[in-house]
């Protein structure tokens, strides 16, 4: 019984929102977050991806994630908002702060909106290729960290102050290919780090300290209380600093504890600066230009952020998403106990 | 006549703006580059300070700087301005655009500026610095790009298409001790590779590949026909582009040429999302709860961004700008041509 079987993502997509409303989300927010669910799965973010489904069922079950909670703006300027989610699905709360981000964007030429009380909101690029569909340039920081905190040292600490700290930027060319941006600000995200040791391998020097503090490129070194570092030295330190800062917008700190988190999300109005059609034909062509920069030793081509989910997704939509044959019969139980069809979505492969 | 001289910040201010203003700078548009100047060599960003001003003197006396160009909102929404600077100073239509976005911040929440036609912008810490002051976030990306353009590779690229396109990011902390993070997007920045060729050091690896791709960490080889790598990777390699595309909001693009440059700023306004003293505060207590981190093996200790920038003009305050002696008569020599006296500025050194 082991081995990988394909999942075809037009059918997964109703299996996964049926099982959201089975467990109490009302339609829409069960549409989103399947939708943000199987979208990571096709883009490749494999650990964003219905991966985190059962967990995140078990959440609901035991009243940490209100399936049914809508967020409520509790601040607002013609440019901005926070908004408080009310311990609703993260990945819902954040489309909907996204949304307002580019509704008020379209208005007033930017928008900015903030977020507290969420769960999980997955991968942050979700929402940065929707500002990018909408002709926005797209941004989320999202932070947190203090010391003693988490698991990424400040540069230059022995102790840990930072999350993996993500950050997602998007920007919309006319030929569709999109620049999308999404990373942690460590050097390596978790989910890298489990597939490196899953398969074997060693990671690039730089990315993490053992538990004594000393480099390491042994990814069972970081599971037994190793470190991450931050990506790119002090540079990336800044960066990471940064989402914490900017999420703490959200009044998600504490002086006493020295602790700051949280969610920022914005949108740019291109229509506000130059004509829309001009500026994404402008970043074609110049996304383009790179493309064709002759490739370095080791590598067989120049690649933009964002082009690799594009054929991760074009492919998987085309043959299928490969998935361990245990984690899909997990998937079946899941659809037995709450009473949701499951058959027509996965084919066998090997 | 070799060794170095100190300077007196206060005394080299008036200097520097009578300088500007003979030059055809009226009295405010030279008030704000000399601040500038003087600014930038007490944080201790000599390669931005007032070793600029004889180049920049000689662009104004060749017509390439228009000294009494006033910057012209030519775009305007109730958050975003575009900017046209009319050939005008940089580091001071900048700041301009700086306090346009911050004034939008406080009227709406956000403000975002975008800049064309100016010449060179300096040191772009100086105009988040400005937004910090004023209770803002302040944020800047000043890109410019495109295949076979300026000096930094594309990643797994063999040919530039990048230039240094730094960024800069500010947050406002109650003890005045502000979050100031202002960096090239390459490995190092050009200003920081000539000061390890004049002291004959080596550079960390990953910074630059010579004439040839190869990596090195031989300051010459860059400067016989070498280039710039991003920091970071793939990560500072989005960051870059991104300053690129959001900087070409300002209209600087060509789809024909396949380039994109430009500078975008931005103010978010604290009081639209917490009350202003309470998120100082916490981010006062956040960032020293970083700098108590234990520091790693080699470090002494643990810093934010903006730290040393701050000791520095301590330092240089106290003590002066210390500055080699051949560039101080040059600047004498500036002000005999001009008539402008320059006496009291400068104390004996070694």
């Amino acid at each position: 019984m082991q081995g990988t079987c394909r999942l075809c993502a037009d059918a997964l997509l109703p299996y996964v929102k049926r099982l959201l409303e089975a467990t109490g989300s009302p339609e829409d927010i069960a549409a989103t977050v399947a939708q943000h669910l199987v979208r990571s799965d096709l883009k490749g973010y494999t650990s964003h991806g219905i991966y985190q489904l059962p967990g995140y069922l078990q959440k609901v079950e035991q009243g940490e994630i209100v399936p049914a909670a809508r967020p409520e703006v509790t601040r607002e300027t013609s440019s901005t908002a926070a908004v408080e989610a009310h311990a609703g699905w993260g990945l819902y709360a954040a489309m909907w702060c996204m949304q307002l981000a580019v509704e008020k964007a379209h208005a007033s030429g930017l928008g900015g909106v903030t977020m507290v009380n969420s769960s999980h909101i997955g991968r942050v690029g979700a929402y940065v290729e929707y500002a990018a569909a909408q002709n926005c340039i797209g941004l989320v920081l999202r932070g947190g960290g203090g010391r003693g905190r988490a698991n990424a040292l400040p540069f230059g600490g022995a102790e840990p102050a930072l999350g993996s700290n993500p950050i997602a930027m998007a920007v919309p060319a006319a030929d569709g290919k999109h620049f999308v941006g999404d990373f942690a600000t460590t050097a390596l995200s978790n989910g890298r780090m489990q597939i490196v040791r899953a398969t074997g391998g060693t990671l690039p020097p730089g990315c993490i300290v053992d538990r004594a503090g000393q480099p390491s490129t042994n990814p069972a070194d970081f599971f037994d209380g190793g470190k991450h570092l931050v990506f790119g030295g002090y540079k990336g330190y800044a960066v990471s600093l940064l989402t914490c800062l900017a999420g703490g917008l959200a009044g998600t700190y504490s002086a006493a504890e020295k602790r700051m988190s949280g969610t920022y999300v914005q949108a740019i109005s291109i229509e506000a600066f130059q004509p829309v059609d001009q500026y994404q034909e402008a970043v074609a062509a110049f996304l383009e230009g790179i493309r064709s920069t002759p490739p370095a030793a080791g590598f067989s081509e120049v690649l933009v952020p964002g082009d690799l989910a594009r054929r991760h997704e074009e492919c998987h939509l085309r043959e299928g998403i490969e998935t361990p044959r245990p984690f899909w019969e997990k998937l079946i139980a899941l659809g037995k106990r709450y009473n949701v069809d499951w058959h027509g979505i996965a084919s066998e492969y090997d």
